[in-house]
């Protein structure tokens, strides 16, 4: 077995295929052009191909010996009336015109549908480095309080009902008040403009989950060290994503700085507010 | 009858004290403290005063004669925890710490009732100035193609599955994908964002929503020529908002630009998709 990354931006990719390295494991990375910096993955195998160019990313992955494909990290929606696609990105693309309408879990699933038929096992990043994966409870050395909680519960009902829109997964709440809603910004976006509105005294939380049925293959809920510092620069009291179903990268660093800022981390299940 | 306008940020205040004074009027403009800025308003009677200072407020509109109130541009929600109200300031806050958690609106119909109940007429801007008032159709010289429409559409399933939890009141669509929603950070704050997921060519739609059972009294739904220039800043193809719920800041401007840059307006019925 040899992995392909298909390498979106953030730093997933990144923590991906150090993970597999570390582990003896030699990934081959498809950087997406401009979204996923080649200056990164010097250390690793890796080429840097357009989005539309699928048989491109078909042929590389097979003269590669890659056996199974991973989907890693954000790729914003190119237009696609506006692009020049191979062969088999034309194939691709009347798939994936359709689906896209059903939003953007019915293009991942797509996509992944695609590669599956392609002969390629598509693997979770969650499946391939499980220790990636946010466990339940509280995470750092901050518990949260009751008015934590309660903006914490809001946040679950808030998400939950955005995420069945397919609109994003992610909101902050401070005193029952929703203060932004992720959409396709992401949640660095998300953190950067809560900042604008924070108070003198930390307050409110940032809560994360998966979509309802996400193909989590393809597009699983992803925090890191940097999103500790976002949701200190925003002044927010803490952090609630859902156990299982998120990737942290670097779990020590993020814990380290969040015990540092004076915030929580917590893995929550979406279905037992807390 | 005299009006009292309690002016927050953004350009509503300003013309809303503009239109009144070209027809005869002399409004006095109380200030929110760090909302709107002093500077704008030299040629008005006005005063600046701290927003917890609720029995100032009230012993100047007194003193001014004023008998009508009303609210117009936004006021960023303080930390209620930590700011030093005045007498009546704590009275009010006594109510208003229950109201905040119905969300929004509930607040706004708090401040709205007690200002009623201090023997003020409340009066929305729409009221005052009909003439800012969004009207039915298409508005400039460019009309949605059956793409916007559907855009829009589906902008107006989503503005109000948005607005029923108390989010906001926009979101931008392109291509069916909700590409931002609208919280806290305003219209402006929305429409800068979407400028950075632009594509090369024009497209998506910005919709605005009055929310269900919105107090349009306190807290209407604005545009201008400057959310035009945004839109046009952000590559989108046109603007849909809520025909006779939403204000218009300078129609005749706003219409010029929205021509000059080849994008639509259009006042629209959310409950008549196109």
């Amino acid at each position: 077995m040899r992995v392909g990354i298909i390498a979106g931006s953030g730093s997933l990719p990144l923590a991906l295929a150090s993970t597999l390295t570390a582990r003896g494991q030699t990934p081959f990375v498809l950087l997406v052009e401009n979204e996923a910096d080649p200056a990164d993955f010097k250390e690793f195998p890796h080429e840097v191909i357009r989005i539309t160019k699928v048989g491109r990313f078909l042929k590389t992955l097979a003269r590669e010996n890659c056996t199974h494909i991973t989907l890693a990290g954000p790729v914003k929606r190119p237009d696609l009336k506006n692009l020049v696609p191979d062969m088999e990105g034309m194939k691709l693309l009347g798939r994936i015109t359709g689906a896209a309408r059903k939003g953007d879990d019915g293009l991942m699933r797509a996509i992944t549908g695609y590669l599956k038929e392609k002969g390629f096992t598509v693997t979770g990043a969650h499946e391939l480095a499980g220790d990636l994966v946010v466990p339940p409870g509280q995470l750092g050395k901050v518990t949260p309080t009751e008015r934590d909680k309660t903006d914490v519960n809001e946040g679950i009902r808030i998400v939950k009902a955005v995420g069945a829109l397919d609109i994003g997964q992610g909101a902050i709440i401070r005193d029952g008040y929703v203060l932004a809603v992720e959409a396709a910004e992401g949640t660095d976006g998300l953190l950067k403009r809560s900042a604008d509105f924070a108070w003198d005294v930390r307050a409110g939380v940032f809560v994360k989950l998966s979509k309802p049925g996400q193909e989590l293959k393809a597009d699983m809920p992803t925090i890191g060290p940097d999103t500790v510092t976002l949701a200190a620069a925003a002044n927010l009291r803490g952090i609630a994503v859902e156990a299982g179903h998120t990737l942290i990268l670097d779990l020590k660093e993020a814990i380290r700085r969040a015990d540092a800022a004076g915030i929580f981390i917590i893995g929550i299940d979406p279905a037992s507010p807390l």
